[in-house]
């Protein structure tokens, strides 16, 4: 089937690039994806998505693929979005529902993302990928990419969580231990790259992931009836999930999907071990300056700058939404009520959105009759050295 | 909306028993859950179930819990269907497939079974429950008792990785380590329920998880477009899945939902390290004897003792299928060889299965044109212990 692409274009002036060839940032900052979306509307029956099977490619129109052929599928996506009325109770908030991704494959969002990035590199003719990582993107590329039958190169800080580098090494990458953060992962993949002719596919350095991660945005529509909820709180790493589904909402919009265009807004949490959208946010910044120090617990919030800040931003802010430091030193307890109240095990990155939540309730920027969706990111069960053990 | 249960009936006797109580054993063997198919062939229309959600709960006519409300679900069900042609080329067989049960909520099939079960013991009015486990039950049932705002307690081996102990107390379960297997946690799981009161769910020991379990048949029979593939090899444990699928098909056969009613030959499959199940196949009885020194990394197959032990050699020796016991010192290599081809990250478990489909393929018993479903039944991110590091 052929794709409904048009071109790319650059996120931070508007220019407009041809697709079609490997790209990643332009001027430095990241390029997105646009589509015919008037041939998409025309020729897609949004009632009929129905009978496509429940995975992410169930979008297959608003994703960048050409050819069904290359697309490098787990099964992942149509993750459950599930009531939680018993921490809704304890947070102050009656219309509460977690969107679960710990159960797509490797048990992260970060599946999605590199669904679609690892789709397009084989249909660009890319034999080998590296990637710098904090966490769960690492384990999830080495995955697709040996669902691809591709080389793979993984770059991650020493003290990643053991079972991030072990997924990695399990599905045949070779893994890079770096003594530093994401941000120096990022420019030695950037190096190896270059050197090697490996296609470097860090989190907006190349338009795909995005494409992958908006998937969330078009589930949660049409898990609720083609409506948005009115809040929705986002575990901010490289911001990469939030910034996708405001590019999803603003395409149901233009395709008529939409029983009801009020968006919601958009709340980036962080942890105060790193926040550094959340300092851009309180000092009406548009770009963010490097959080030195980072530390939390969180892996995948330990983020000290990301490229697509801007993007972030803006998207927080045309939603009339907020960003939150949460306390880091209280992740743990979230983790641990969220689990024991729902069932639900949810990994330090989605339970810093507890806290966010809790603190929004509490200061009535979140009326109790709202509908909060928080996205649930990732697993607990990849972060056994977070989980409390039998005492005595 | 009414159930369709008309009553349970002993396994071994036939006994017609009455449904709508707590029931453990009869006869000191397992109960079946039977239905009014007739009934739901009537008022179901087969091709109408793409309407409802990807869950188990699609099969909602064909399950015990009689009021929609006390249903504890997490989302968990229609996991996907693999194609894996690089396993495939790699033993022999053109059309592999395998079920990815490690995207369940908890990271196993056990979530089946416990949403099953732990929905009937809400409707009979338990509000405590009990399980010896020897690893991801205890996992799975923490986390829906917390789902439905039980008691739980969890028996299990002192030596149970680690990952499988964190998340049952995660989820707030009381966990009693056990110098022993799963039979000696069973019997002080019993003796703690007759003290206190608990409903023990036990797998087997109790109707509903069967129940639960059943579901992997419905879901590869739709997956397929309502056709069975010619072979199933099966991780087999307590073996409640592979007696819950060879129900599924009955039920399906008197539904008159299957397009083709040929049936798939089972493969019971064990490591070396612990085969009753095996043993006692080839020995052509029809009761298993203790597996006396059990010892295996693949810890849902360190089961000496089973007390489905029949139900399983009855349906492996009807489908005219077999039991392997595969080589214990291979199990990590497998697991290595299906995450680095395919990118599937299959626990220890399903990893023996593997094994078991290329001896059966090299042996002829598998035609390499035949189509072969191997049960995936959870991920190897429980086992960071059993997964590679990187060297040096």
């Amino acid at each position: 089937m052929p794709g409904y692409v048009t071109h790319l274009e650059g996120a931070i002036d508007g220019a407009r690039l041809p697709a079609g060839t490997l790209r990643t940032l332009h001027e430095g900052r990241p390029i997105l994806v646009r589509y015919d979306l008037e041939r998409v509307a025309r020729l897609v029956d949004r009632d009929a998505l129905v009978h496509r099977a429940p995975t992410m490619w169930r979008y297959r129109e608003l994703l960048p693929v050409e050819d069904d052929a290359n697309i490098v599928s787990l099964g992942e996506g149509m993750t459950p979005m599930l009531d939680a009325p018993r921490l809704g109770a304890a947070l102050g908030l009656d219309r509460l529902i977690v969107k679960d991704e710990g159960q797509l494959p490797t048990g992260s969002f970060k599946s999605r993302g590199q669904s679609a990035c690892i789709s397009m590199a084989k249909e660009l003719g890319c034999t080998a990928v590296v990637v710098p990582t904090a966490g769960n993107a690492g384990g999830a590329m080495a995955a697709y990419a040996a669902r691809a039958g591709m080389e793979a190169h993984v770059f991650m800080p020493r003290d990643t969580p053991e079972v991030n580098r072990r997924e990695a090494v399990l599905c045949g990458a070779t893994v890079h231990l770096v003594d530093g953060l994401i941000d120096d992962c990022g420019r030695l993949a950037r190096e190896h790259a270059d050197a090697n002719g490996w296609f470097d596919v860090s989190t907006l350095k190349e338009p795909y992931r995005l494409e992958g991660k908006k998937t969330m945005g078009f589930e949660i529509a049409e898990q609720l009836g083609w409506r948005l909820p009115d809040v929705i709180v986002y575990p901010t790493g490289g911001g990469t999930g939030l910034v996708g589904m405001w590019k999803a909402f603003h395409e149901l919009e233009a395709l008529g999907w939409l029983e009801d265009t009020k968006r919601p807004r958009l709340v980036a949490v962080q942890s105060d071990g790193c926040a550094p959208m959340v300092r851009a946010f309180e000092a009406g910044e548009r770009f963010a300056t490097r959080f030195e120090g980072a530390a939390t617990v969180a892996s995948g919030l330990r983020v000290p700058a990301a490229v697509g800040d801007f993007l972030i931003l803006d998207a927080v802010r045309e939603s009339e939404g907020t960003a939150v430091a949460v306390d880091e030193g209280r992740i743990l307890d979230w983790m641990r009520q969220v689990a024991s109240l729902e069932g639900i095990t949810l990994g330090p990155e989605p339970a810093a959105c507890v806290g966010a939540a809790e603190e929004l309730a509490r200061a009535g920027w979140i009326r109790p009759d709202e509908s909060v969706v928080l996205l649930g990111c990732g697993t607990a069960l990849k972060y056994p050295h977070l989980m409390p053990d039998v005492e005595g």
